[in-house]
């Protein structure tokens, strides 16, 4: 049994991590931390625990959780990841951070977006980024993973057969993306209330997101050259979920077939991510509670241009699913072990 | 492994049924029969099956149902149930049914509320109710059991542990009652269009819910003598669950320890029943996607009344999660196998 | 022309009335005072107004707004209001509160129900209980007006001609409310986060809530004699609109038909209070956006109780609705001006 | 007063409509013209309606229509406007037309999206595109309008400025719009059920929309050249309210305020147009219920992209309320008559 440690467990994304934790077969639960709530019951927090009311929060004791665990899980806010990853680094234990803090190559890129120095830019090469679609190998090895954004993944999945195929004008791209409210964590905050929320739809940070940059650098890799893109993030009345509607002008005329195998190719061993056939277009409800990414598209003669839909649930391949999927990986593991295939409709 | 099949497999009931079944041990499905959707995969309708899209749906061929299936839930609406139903049972398959139709003790009290004769009174002498946390052991031994409706597993599981114990005025029982919108089922009607159920709530059927004779039939037989009770149903905007205000007048005058004591005693043995230390309710994100009924109450000296709140997942255990406990039970399996404990929050 | 000022303007109950003050022939509005955004203009704050956006808010001045106003709306917590109105109310301003401040006639009641003594006890004896349906002649004469609680509103109007006339046991009384989030107002509580609130329901306050003691107030002064009721409030996934359900026990055998009489001869004279004909009933979709109260009822012989439903808009009966036609009333004017009578459905 | 009947007054359109129309000062209803619903009351459809319960819904009469109207608003599906609307025509009374069939210049465009030919091509040549902010003139003098749909009143609005100032790349227009679940009517379908649209989004008629066609030929009126753009609607869990996205590479370099000059200069005449100022964009929340069109921009320098965001009622602006701003104008009037500028945020 692998024993887990979760650092961050009651905000939203720690939550949901803790509940696909305890379904994992693999996975012994060791210290669950929450800095608001530690000495309480989990249940006492997030009452569906109420079967399992024995587990209780702890406060952060470095030595202690370092010590009792093989992999720690941090879901903590950026700033908070990168002061506390460096002192569980030093002590050995593995580690998947669910924070901006550890998913960059440059430190450059990392100032600019986040707005400071980052404080351990040689932990950055350490760190590896957690897209297991991508990364796999790389992952099987890393000590630091740097779980990859909830829009990210989304985005990241949807172009990548594209980019690595070369099929696509690389200053075309935009990506317009819709996420629910879990995005933003359990908050405090007027804008998140439910009356604000409720019966809206609004754009936020646009041109400004950091999650932008974080695509870009994928993005760029899989190119083998810099590319800038345009990503806009919404906020949607809905718990979970992300559908990423994505644009880009192909640089040759293909069917839709010669994509569709092209996709189906490039992702030939990924448990994770169904490809739709023409026609058919992925909605939010079919990867609720899931760690799928669906991907559809339609190739549009009028304009050249290749429109994608992907959806995945941000809590789950956006989140704690793939922290899973990467701890699967780094423990020689099936990376599908312990994780929901299929999610709830209703 | 025992050989499954669900007739009914795509309405919401009938869906959740079979997602509930594809995680359990012990189980195999056989056929799901559809019958609007019969030849075609399970995951053209319900695209969250893609990662299992080699499920396909069947027509009705009883024979064949009868005699590769060890146990068939049906998942029809009423009147199709008592069909069909006489059919399986008489080839000897053991079944489990979500209607109405096979709830009753009394063929009269059936007609008396759904307005028609029951057409096999002789079966509802076979069947068993389906409540495992009453019946548990009947269920063992049936042949038929009849599913519990939504409503009545909220109201019966609350109120029962008063009644056993003789703890209220059995003229004095209100139950106000609030489901989300698949208690409906997957029905084309203008008054389930989501712009007439989206910010809103609404009374229906006001003293006229055929679920209040299933709830009178089963709290009398607990009393032992004939209870009247006022039943009242709300339709909400959200999905799945059902929250249950109870309100009755207590005989003596009781601490609220004393009560939990009896209801802990009550449900000592009961695997998904969960009661609340004083000042605590549950709400329905609380279960939402597990097999729990959660129980608070406060005692109000001002009126002498007891209020208790309770909530399940209207398509958990208040339909597919209860059924597959009875399967369970019918299969001398624990009753807790292949069945979620914990839900989704969030 | 009537001059306006309003106290805690940018709280969801002060910007509807706001909202529905620009739309009133006879108005002039002259200060908007927001402790939070004083300073800045109205559309900055609530967008929805930048058509209007010369509208900019104030901070709080006695003099300036006690010289400068015919009437001031207080929109403040309890507790601030009964601070700031007896300055207001010595310099002879007539004043319509929105908080529970001035809504008892007891100050031994209020304590009881508020937790600490009211700090101005003279001054209940000069308010009125801003019920125009009970008390219209009291208000055209007031300089003080306890504007009711939206609850309250809800409860008394759909009960007081049962009570009138004394057709119902007095000990029966069963109020289960159901209420949009805009009535916990615009807090940052993670209570009130979207994501805590979408997909859920949950009763609070069970047996403890204060408007139980003004609902009891009222119903008891037209019964002649004191009345001790159950009252239990819901919050729903919705915006806006409460629905209460109430059950109450008959004395007599009485028909739908005559009940109806009664209420249509209660109400005659109401512009805002809609009884409907038999086997219809409210929902808070037809009242979204409206000054009315629609009342529906059902008799159940088989348990002789009366079952209502009644719906209102909270930010609009149930607060500066009512509190506008308390002005009307105050001021001369039909009580139906500038008030709208038709909602939105949608 | 003008004397008005409504064809399809008992859709999500239609009732919209006669809502407004209902607070018109120089409105008198003439006929309400239901197919479902004739010889009952507006009220028993629209229960909101009940304080107004004398109106009354008939079936379709073209002689008593066009003979007792000044004006015919006809809110009908396409296809059927196109067959009743040349019978009103002919008898000389003046119509507007909410459906598809007049938007068109060209019957080779209409019949390409929309799949058959139009069966009164001459028409297309008599009505007037009913977009006040660019065909006020044409409004004028019009006797049949064809008001445009809902998603092309958004993204005309938004793009216009851009084109007739030549500020951008023609061939690199993207619309990603989000709309409300009115915007598909009351139908009984189901994928309009709720519990199918409630949290969760989807894309749909991607690259197909008819819609597309309609937003080109205007574009390409106000560019004298044919461009050609992508647009994909989705399907969001709200009523009302339409978000436009749109993106397009910049000709020049230009700052925020070069453009923010150039918008107010295109709208200094138009009163329901709201340009927003540097970091602000709009939300659906701040339009609901009223006629304005809210538009904000981003120039992101890294991209030269210019990103806009606009937001319209599409109930309001995007459908009844536009309608009776083109009857104002027809009827010389002016244009903000009976129309709200300001709609509900709560």
């Amino acid at each position: 049994m692998i024993k887990v440690s979760v650092l961050g467990a009651t905000g939203y994304g720690g939550i949901e991590l803790v509940r696909l934790l305890t379904s994992h077969p693999n996975v012994d639960i060791y210290k669950l931390v929450s800095h608001s709530y530690a000495g309480k019951s989990l249940a006492d927090v997030y009452p569906n625990f109420t079967a399992y009311k024995d587990i209780s929060l702890s406060s952060l004791d470095i030595e202690e959780i370092a010590n009792g665990s093989d992999i720690v899980f941090t879901s903590l806010p950026h700033g908070t990841s990168s002061e506390i990853i460096p002192l569980l680094y030093e002590k050995g234990v593995r580690i998947i951070d669910l924070s901006g803090d550890f998913r960059y190559i440059s430190p450059e890129v990392f100032e600019k977006w986040y707005g400071y120095k980052h404080p351990h830019p040689q932990l950055l090469g350490e760190s590896v980024y957690g897209l297991p679609e991508l990364y796999k190998e790389d992952i099987k090895k890393a000590r630091l993973v740097g779980n990859p954004g909830c829009y990210p993944t989304g985005a990241i999945l949807t172009l990548a057969p594209l980019i690595a195929n070369k099929l696509i004008d690389l200053t075309s791209i935009i990506i317009d993306a819709k996420s629910g409210a879990t995005g933003a964590g359990r908050a405090t905050s007027v804008d998140l209330n439910f009356c604000e929320v409720d019966e809206n739809i609004k754009a936020y940070k646009v041109a400004t997101h950091r999650h932008t940059s974080e695509i870009e650098q994928e993005i760029s890799l899989l190119a083998g050259k810099d590319i800038t893109l345009s990503f806009t993030p919404h906020l949607l009345p809905i718990k979970r979920g992300i559908l990423s509607t994505i644009y880009a002008t192909l640089l040759n005329t293909l069917s839709f077939d010669d994509i569709y195998a092209l996709y189906k190719e490039f992702y030939k061993g990924a448990s994770f991510v169904s490809i739709y056939t023409e026609g058919k277009f992925p909605e939010v409800k079919y990867v609720n509670g899931s760690n799928q990414c669906h991907i559809g598209f339609a190739i549009d003669k009028r304009t050249n241009r290749i429109i994608l839909v992907s959806a995945i649930d941000n809590l789950v391949k956006g989140a704690g699913g793939q922290a899973i999927q990467n701890m699967n990986i780094m423990f020689g593991l099936d990376e599908t072990t312990g994780l929901p295939q299929l999610g709830w409709y209703l």
